[in-house]
């Protein structure tokens, strides 16, 4: 008989939707199951929104105040899907009382805050997981083992952009994402992070990067008064060169404002044998190129990642018949409950909270360095 | 207070995992809700396997007789996954019995029993759709609208293949899909009715066809007992000829031996002022061709269709964070309910037994004209 | 010493530009050099426009009467470039006159003429050739290569469409292409004729056809009077079924109404072990599909085919830097000139009039087959 | 009567074969001819090879010294395809004897020879220019073009990378593109600069550099005596952040690591109200995203860029006849040769030696900064 894993989840918009959807699906779509997850409770500011998503999506209870749900006793795994600020507490807090903690990314405002966490979680021994959801990405886990298995040699070079464009628009509002009080940094924080993960997890540990960031719309309206504007105070895009400790080198950019791309993270991984290539906007997919073999029919291969023995998806469809982007999230918390209930280790396929700690100590060094101008040191 | 619906599903492989996971989606995920999908039974024939489905997927109750699923009372929607020789008579018998009648395609093991099939729904009064769930890709959505919109024009050619290559292993069994007798055609039903159906609901109704089958591997091990052979009764592949009663001629083909193409439905439709081209493995992607504007800037225009504005995406997530194949199920499922529920018509948005019918008026006439190497007309 | 030999050039438009242009640079740009072309005359109806082509391109001298180029006893290799209904009588008076010839495709108006035309250059020893010009292109060459070296197995399913967009303007002129009396036919002898010529060279000789044929616009103005209209007595688009006599089965189609389609020539080959595809509008890469190795890493393999092992390429520029269609001209009359100087075979490389003659049969056959609704048998 | 201009060609390798490829065809394929081409003399150091190329091309004598074909009075336009050390002074000597002078890039080993190039071409009075063939691809004029009109609104960042893969193997040589005093840098010099003087073409002029450059292999075979290695003082790789004046921002990076990409530039270039994408190994293509338009419809363009309404395609072949990457010399050397013949200025179509001076104050910058650590500004 499967156990039950009661689940809290903090946050309903955008994140939390996504998660529920995973929650619900993971046990009646993998093949093994390692607990069910129990929709305890559900966290939101305002009631009428919180209430609907608890039925929507079938939690026992709701809050407004997060409090109550990291105190509540049948939530054994809390899920912080709150705006970047709100991330610290919570999971500290959580931590305190033993919960398990999947945060979503990036971990924590600076390096500061993320230690802290760090700690609290280490301290408490309870499991803990950064929502870098592209980790499970099949097409990035099959990534992943190639380079492992040597496919293409000593990584050289990276390349990776994460590329959206949906606050071009001048009159689009000073939403939370553009408040450096609330987010921490801009595309840096909301996207490199996701580029800067990636890099760690398939090239290594950063030695330096040296930064660019740049704000192309300086006011915005307010959301509560389009009659008012108010400054962004986060980069709406940044560049930054990267030195890996392994002796590769990169670079590593994010924008709000690449016109017509709407989700397109491209990740180009040169090595001594061969390259890879992968395009969010194409998830399904993984190109490779090898140096081996003749001349005559070398070329870069397209490998349609939907086989049986491609990660990941013997759980779904037969050959061709795609996934999409919220399917990492049940590939995500499947590996994060599997870790809780069977005592696994979350790293390396997951990112933990010291992963999600060196992210923000990347993210921090992008932000010194586009001030001061020169290369920045990771810890 | 939204109501509910009894579902009965017929069948817990391939397509009642498909089916399943979408009646459970669909009220957790989609902004209008007609009805929630109560999940009352499902049927199979060896109890173990249907008993573990049932709990998996938390249907209340299962069947190993799908006589006693038709006949349940709280069952108002019966969903019919089987083979092909077992949709007539689960469906009349449901019809009889005035349950809603979703079936998978094609509708029938040939027009004659199509014909009685849509007689007795017809006759009973009640909802009827055969589960041709390539109508509700948002990109083919998007297609028949930009098309109804005049877009590309008089529509005069229409080009459409659907390739697969999972039977080109000479050692593969000899599958249920490989014998006449369950599955009435092989590459034709399975594929091919998938793309008479696109066909007919983009561009129009089919005068007359003339086709050509072809069985590559003739007989292959039972799969009850790998040393012995039986001969494969159904084609591997066909490709034919059509007129379209508008004018417009094209051809249609699928394969089950198109090394590397996995799930690979590819439309092209050419217009007197522009062009679509669709591929399933790329179901995100539309492109358009449009005559007009300078011939500067003329070219083959890549729509990723995940805006707000494409069709069934608002339920989803943000731009470029792409659905999958599985969600064109929780869309035909929810016009489905919608149509019961709300007394709409089933057609022209989703496909009604009389489309079934048609669409197995023409696989009959592709099989009669490759053996008599003559147009075959449509009645 | 590297010898000259004397071209005699008919025609000095489209395909007496491409060819003139072929003739100067290939002793300058290959390798090899067989024999050095000696431009020595060029043939045109209207004076002052055959008088500045042969400025510009460098003939000694220019006719406008056929008969005296043909006769030129400085002329050893005639080019007839001229439309189709001019083909034959100048072929066959130069070939009794022993001059060798290149013809432009379609070899003939049917191959009833094509007939007379390699009876006559048989009887009289010449070296002849059709200017089937793709099969010089680098990527065809290699998907030869792989074919015949067994890469992609037994070839089942051959799918070739030859699709351009350039008369869909209803005011576009009533051009000889567009006239059954100078034409012979229309998509299907320009576009289809190239076609079946790849499917005869890269799969085997063609059976029997089943043919579809279709003119959307009926009447065009004049070019001499464009306030009257005249009758379209060609095809604008043809589609065929094609058994070949080693059992591969496939289709055959052209259009010249597929908006957006400016040259694309797009052929596929399916076969036991892989797939091969090309596309003429990036007439520089080649995609492969190997079904040996591992599950995991198989995929379309894009090929650039400008690498030094690749064929002729050696001949141009380092990896990467493609050629243009221009280039399959200069393989082709190298290859004529290399098989003249050095009594080389044309076939299987190049197209002999006996190409050009069973291309024409399986051309009648279509155009037969469309008005009889049946399978025609090539002989 | 159109006149002649006595060409000197210094080089006959890689270069010398483009340019003298391009000298031939430009009278006899261009619509315009502004003068023809009278190949006087070209130089080689070694005799026998030289010797060849001169009878191969047809240039009337050839040289052992540089000296002798810059003083030869029938040579009116010096084209230097020499190694980068060697052109500083082969150009000066030229312009002093008032020859118009086109230059391989980079102009010059760096800014401070490049200067001196600059002033005495200036002093002479004589037409100068670059050989920045890549401004006269067909896409790139016209994704000039779309800027100039405000296609893509105010740019905001440019993306160039220039990827080759031609020396990863260690046993190749150390080549006179590998070693300092011979080539001044690496990818840099041989292809970064194509990227920068791409990025001023269409962005505008660079503000300030930050450089990070990469030799991954640091040893090489000497081509003299492959039993003994050298040391490679160039580097493999480069990547580099670049602010421009106007207040875009971007990166310009080049490899020849980049296994499997062979001639790989790519350029993608946002701004405000659109995007454009080329890559020179499809360079008949540009992709174009603009905002405007509806949102169902919105989506990346493919422009086939060989409409007759193209810049330089009516001197070609019809639509989707491609071209390679060949022709750029020939519209290159027609612009030169016009501006000679008619006055007319080389700038901004063409790159002047002030451009390339400008672009050999980007490379020492980029240098610099690789080696500071910091930002190097422009002057």
């Amino acid at each position: 008989m499967v156990r039950e894993i009661g689940v809290g989840m903090l946050g309903y918009a955008f994140m939390g939707k996504a998660h529920s959807n995973a929650f619900i699906k993971m046990p009646r779509m993998m093949q093994q199951i390692p607990a069910i997850p129990k929709l305890v409770a559900i966290y939101g500011r305002t009631e009428p929104q919180v209430k609907a998503a608890a039925e929507r999506f079938g939690y026992k209870r709701y809050y407004t105040d997060w409090r109550r749900l990291v105190q509540d006793a049948e939530v054994e795994l809390v899920d912080n899907g709150l705006p970047n600020n709100l991330h610290k507490d919570p999971c500290i807090e959580a931590a305190e009382r033993g919960k398990h903690i999947l945060c979503e990314k990036p971990l924590a405002m600076n390096a500061k805050e993320a230690e802290e966490m760090y700690r609290a979680v280490e301290k408490a021994g309870v499991k803990h997981m950064v929502a870098f959801n592209y980790r499970f990405v099949p097409a990035i886990v099959l990534a992943k083992r190639l380079i492992e298995r040597g496919v293409i040699g000593k990584v050289l070079q990276f390349r990776g952009a994460y590329l959206q464009d949906w606050i071009m628009d001048p009159s689009f509002p000073l939403v939370w994402r553009l408040r450096r009080e609330v987010a921490g940094s801009g595309a840096l924080g909301d996207l490199g992070s996701h580029v800067f993960d990636l890099a760690r997890y398939l090239v290594g540990e950063v030695e330096a990067v040296m930064g660019l960031a740049k704000t192309f719309i300086e006011e915005r309206p307010l959301p509560e008064d389009p009659s008012q504007k108010g400054r962004v105070t986060v980069d709406d895009a940044f560049i930054s060169l990267v030195k890996f400790r392994n002796g590769a080198i990169g670079s590593v950019e994010a924008t709000r404002f690449g016109a017509g791309c709407k989700n397109l993270l491209r990740v180009e991984i040169h090595g001594s044998e061969g390259t890879l290539v992968f395009n969010l906007e194409r998830l399904n997919e993984l190109e490779l190129f090898e140096r081996k073999g003749d001349a005559e029919t070398q070329g870069y291969k397209r490998i349609l990642v939907t086989e049986q023995a491609h990660p990941y998806i013997a759980n779904w469809w037969p050959p061709g018949h795609i996934i999409g982007w919220e399917h990492t999230f049940v590939h995500e918390i499947h590996h994060f409950i599997d870790c809780i209930v069977n005592d696994k280790p979350v790293a390396p396929m997951g990112a933990t909270f010291l992963d999600g700690l060196k992210n923000n100590q990347i993210l921090d060094a992008v932000l010194r360095s586009a001030e001061t101008g020169r290369w920045e040191q990771i810890p």
